[in-house]
């Protein structure tokens, strides 16, 4: 398992940086998804999901960034898709430097769809333009209905939220109409799509989603 | 219900800071802690309870801060307890300064144990000393029992770890050993006291900790 240590991107713009890495990905015909989430929504298991459904169809390469560890690059290695594991050297987020030093450690030969699976934290990710094409991200259900509340710029940059371990609704007390309508409210345009990555469930509506998107950078 | 709006604490040293406002709230007798956990993993709830159980006996005292919303504030007040909601101008921690703001907005006369709710992050509110007496941090069973091994530091500066929601054992894929195993490692001197905030499993072994804490500093 390769692993990239990072440290702090040294540039004058973040977001010149971002527009021009997502030109070239576009250029290349890859489609990149920042993955948000809190720790433990499941950001994992749902990439190692898609890329049981997706990899033979669209190929997949996945950037991990967390703090420490390589569990989570092994994981998706060990299922056939590219995979690179970065440190953030304690950084709380990713930006676009650190995303692009993380993606010229894999080799993206063929490669459509590329997912950058950002720290878990529901703020500081939200405040850093990645360079990707989409920001995607999950909020679990153990976690409550009441986060859009509490952490509105995150539900307000992403495109597409999943609301992940729906197999669980009956054991927390979590309001699927009271979370979309409070996503819909920060955010009119978000699309929102339950799903349970462990039994599968509403995952055929995603992996539609995602396709026609990678569709639209061929 | 009183909401304070912070900004960036401007101050030489926070260091310095939070060791002048843990002496003065030794010198009022006032026990402060400082709970910590990933967004969602029953912050709250578990204050709630400790609420119901202690707060005769031990008059409690909670300042709340979240990027937004006044929910939690509302929800501790409702039980009776002396609450404030802080909002941190979209910042993703808690420091010293800021601590002292939230304290500063309750009548604290009588009070002997204060908490302060952080911002639910497992990064940056490890990284900032606020000033309280015992760093708390919550370990929920849906997050997933390799958190220590992505969010080592967390880990490493609190004195307690409370894993929280084990009446959902059975749902998730989480073993309580390879938990503690891990945060052992890491923190060999940490107390770990598995805890149901719903069902109240574990909850007077956490209440005892607690009271001798708080007697501590008496």
């Amino acid at each position: 398992m390769r692993i990239i240590e990072l440290n702090k991107s040294v540039t004058a713009s973040n977001d010149l940086d971002a527009e021009n890495l997502r030109a070239e990905l576009k250029e290349r015909g890859i489609c990149l998804i920042n993955l948000m989430s809190s720790p433990g929504s499941g950001k994992t298991t749902l990439i190692s999901r898609l890329i049981r459904d997706m990899n033979e169809e669209v190929p997949i390469a996945v950037c991990e960034a967390d703090i420490d560890s390589a569990v989570d690059a092994e994981r998706i290695e060990a299922l056939g898709a590219v995979a690179v594991q970065v440190h953030t050297d304690g950084m709380c987020h990713m930006d676009a430097g650190m995303t692009r030093r993380g993606l010229e450690g894999m080799n993206l030969d063929g490669i459509r769809l590329a997912f950058l699976e950002n720290v878990g934290n529901l703020i500081c990710p939200a405040e850093y333009d990645t360079g990707a094409h989409i920001n995607m991200m999950i909020l679990s259900v153990p976690e409550g209905d009441d986060k859009p509340l509490k952490y509105p710029l995150m539900f307000s940059v992403s495109d597409l939220v999943v609301i992940n371990k729906i197999d669980t609704l009956e054991y927390f007390d979590f309001s699927l109409d009271k979370a979309k309508e409070r996503i819909l409210r920060l955010n009119p345009g978000a699309v929102i799509l339950p799903v349970s990555a462990r039994t599968g469930e509403g995952l055929d509506a995603l992996c539609d989603w995602i396709r026609a998107e990678v569709g639209k950078r061929d």
